[in-house]
Order: C-alpha cells, then sequence, then structure tokens
C-alpha cells in the first residue's frame, strides 16, 4: 500500500489520518503550523511530526491536504512532486490548485462535521472525489471506497453546490440551535429540555423530505403567534429581523409546495 | 383513575390520546372538526368520536384541548363546564383563555415535533406545565409525570420563550435543511447524502453546546468561500439575502463568544 503524508492536524485530518492508518496504509509524518495538533495526532499513530514546511517528507506516495482553504497555495508550492498524487479535502477549491503541482491530482471531500474528540463511523459518510485523469479518478476512488460505502464522483461545480447544501443543512441549522440556547439562558431555563425536540426533527429526514415535514406558525403565517414571538425579541432585533425573514421564507415555500401537490 | 374527553385529533392530540389511554386512563371521546382525523384516532383507541361541537360528551373530568390555537375560543366556549379541568397544549396560549370556563384550568405543552404515524417515546419529552391554583397543579402534574420523567412547572411567559425557541430549533432549523434539499435537487444529487451530517449536527448538541459547536465558513467569515457560494445562489435571491443575514450574524456571535472566552 502506499505511503502517505498528511498535511493538516485539524478535524478532518485527524478522522483521515486515524482511518487511513486503520486500514493499513503507512502515514510517514504529520505537517502542521501549530506544535500542539501536530503532536497530537502524530502521538496518536506514533508517527514523525513537522511545523517547518521545509521539512515535509518528500518520500510519499499520496499528499493529502485537509488544511484551511487559505493555507494551500503556499503548502503547494513548497512540496513540489510532479510524480506524487496530490489530494486535497475541501468543499469549494477547484482541483486546478495542482494544475502545477504534478501530473496527477485531485479531490477527497467527506460530508461530515468532525469534532477531534469524538469518534464518528466514517464507513457511512458520503466522499465525493474527482481527479484530474481517469487513473487518478479510479486511484482516489479506490482509496475512498477503503475508508466508506458512500463515494460519489463529482465534478467541482457539484462539489461546490454540495458544500453550499452543507453550509445550510450543518452550520446554519447548529446556528438555530445556538439561537434557540440563547433564548433559553435569557429565560433561565436549561437548554437540555430541547435536546431531545433536535434529534427528532434530524432524524425525521430519514423517513421525510423536509420540505413535506415543514410545521410550525410560519407555515400558514399565523399571524397571532408570529407577532407574539417578535415582540418576545424586540431586545434583540438581529433575531427579530431573522425570525422575520425565515417566517416568511418558510410560508411561500409552503404555498409552492400546496400548489405543487395540487 | 379519571374521564378524559380530547378535542383535536392532530398530532398532539393523537400521541397524547395514546399515551394516556395507555396509562390507564378511559378516553370517553374524540371530537375533531375533521372526520378522517377523529374516525382514525377514534378507531386506534376503540373510542366513540364526534365532528359535531355540540355532542362534545359532557360527562368527562379532564378536557384536553389539543387544537389550533385559533379554533380555542369556540370549543372552550361551547364546553362550560365550570367543575372540570380545562387544559390546553399550546406553546403560546395564555392559561387565561379558560378564566370563564371553570375553577380549575391550566396548560400541558410537550415540546416535541410529533408526526401522526411515527412512533416516539414519550417518556423522555419535556412537559411544560401551569395551572391556576395549587391544587389545579399538582393535579396537572401528577398526570404529566405519568406520561414522562421531565415535567416543568413554568409560568406563561416563560412557555412562550420555549416555544420560541422551539421554533428556531425545529421549524427553523428544518427549513435550513429543506432549502438545502433543493439545491442538491437542482444539482440533480440525492438529498440522501446529506443525512449523516444533518444526524451528526443534531447529535453534537448533546455533548457541546451549539454556541461552541459552530463551524463553517462564516465563523471567520471566509470571504473567498462566502462569495463563492453567494454566487451559486444568484437564481435565488431569497436565499442568497437569507445566506448574507446568516452568515453575518454567525460571525458577529463568534467574535462575541471568543471575546467571553479570553
Amino acid at each position: 500500500m502506499e505511503d502517505i503524508v498528511i498535511l493538516g492536524a485539524g478535524n478532518v485530518a485527524t478522522h483521515l489520518a486515524k482511518n487511513l492508518h486503520a486500514k493499513g496504509f503507512r502515514i510517514l509524518q504529520v505537517y502542521s503550523r501549530s506544535e500542539s495538533s501536530a503532536a497530537q495526532l502524530a502521538g496518536k499513530l506514533k508517527i514523525p511530526f513537522t511545523t517547518n514546511i521545509k521539512h515535509i517528507n518528500k518520500e510519499a506516495d499520496i499528499y493529502i491536504y485537509a488544511l484551511k482553504d487559505s493555507a494551500l497555495p503556499d503548502v503547494i508550492k513548497e512540496i513540489n512532486l510532479p510524480n506524487a498524487l496530490h489530494i486535497h479535502t475541501a468543499g469549494s477549491v477547484s482541483m486546478r490548485i495542482f494544475k502545477d503541482a504534478g501530473e496527477n491530482y485531485g479531490v477527497m471531500y467527506p460530508l461530515q462535521t468532525f469534532s477531534k474528540n469524538k469518534e464518528v463511523d466514517f464507513s457511512t459518510i458520503p466522499v465525493f472525489i474527482e481527479g484530474n485523469n481517469k487513473n487518478t479518478i479510479e486511484k482516489i476512488q479506490s482509496i475512498a471506497k477503503l475508508l466508506t460505502a458512500n463515494v460519489y464522483i463529482v465534478n467541482s461545480d457539484q462539489r461546490k453546490r454540495i458544500h453550499l447544501a452543507a453550509v445550510f443543512a450543518c452550520n446554519f441549522s447548529n446556528f438555530m440551535y445556538s439561537i434557540a440556547e440563547e433564548i433559553l439562558i435569557d429565560s433561565n431555563l436549561p437548554f437540555d429540555v430541547l435536546k431531545p425536540l433536535i434529534i427528532e426533527t434530524a432524524e425525521k429526514v430519514k423517513t421525510l423530505s423536509p420540505t413535506e415535514a415543514q410545521t410550525g406558525p410560519a407555515v400558514r403565517f399565523d399571524d397571532n403567534i408570529i407577532s407574539k414571538h417578535m415582540s418576545l425579541l424586540n431586545d434583540k432585533p438581529q433575531y427579530k429581523n431573522l425570525y422575520r425573514e425565515i417566517s416568511m421564507l418558510i410560508h411561500d415555500k409552503a404555498k409552492q409546495n400546496a400548489r405543487k401537490i395540487k
């Protein structure tokens, strides 16, 4: 099996490195600008690490760039190994970022929210891959298939749209939880009371399209409840605006959807 | 045990009636304006139903009003039984709606999203209760405690704020899923690929405050990704505005939060 260098020691790098290691790849080294992150991941895998871009190991077959988007160009330029396979893991970065780096390059974008210290079952995570030629696509596909049953070959435009959808489904839904948390804390109520509701709302998507599952006062634009809620938000004008805007969008979409069903 | 009449045959009425029945209460009758809903619920419990407000059974000890908010006044006026216990299940309706209906009244508000044909484990659902005097509070509390381990005595203002928080945590987060679904469908991608992400994002709240768990390009306001995403939404200006607004709010909150931690 090929030798890999992992560039990055954040959440995605950590989960990928651990899972690749578990599948028998030899991880030669971890690189990260952050010494504590690099040391932590390298320690788990009992492998060397470096924080110096000049000391990245040049012996590997595959370089996996699980870095912040903004850090990619400098690291790519430094490595400069035309014969290696270069793979990044970002949702919204073109694979053409590698065009001067080598002959074979691509993307392996895992669609999941990772926390360093929470295990996730990688085998069910969708991974979206892309490659600059047929052989590379097959190579990246075979690596991804070792990690998960859900591998999709997509183009850059689709990948960007998946990332955009994920921002709504993950980052923005989490922000809705966060506003709810703030409202409860301000009323001296424990956030715990919302947890069963949050879990059940998410579980529903397994069996029901969220468009069809939509409930709440906004669906029929229940003026009575909506104005009560908005007056409770008088001291948080930013959330009051957001409440109005989302309620109107829910109502508009529910009307459209009802028309479609007719 | 007391005899109950259930007013309403929607999702909340159905789950409450089934669980009260299972705990040994005798449900005398179901009332609903919708014959199909009334028949369906009554059929499950093998009890009579009526769709005629004039034929509501007057023999019960407890009347549970699990109706749309707008339907409450007419039904309350019709029943007019000063000695019965009157309980509604709404998040944002004052218990004072019963002030001319009888001596004893209150609220039993279950915080969950119910679907008629999906079982939920009632025993973990938070139920928020209120009553117009000490005996009534104790009575409603004893009923609620038969259904769930999580009973909270709250006032009307707190209950309204819980409902508001639930709109963000459930209705609005579901709408974020729904936008994500629309983006994927328009790109010929299956919504299925988002399900593991949605579940994991929700599961995270069990161990991490959503404010602390917030991730995504908006946290550091990554202009590069944010402008790419916004340009993908050029044909959906309503979601483009929403994307900008939520991203700015996430960024502002992340800055405040970082300041607090320092």
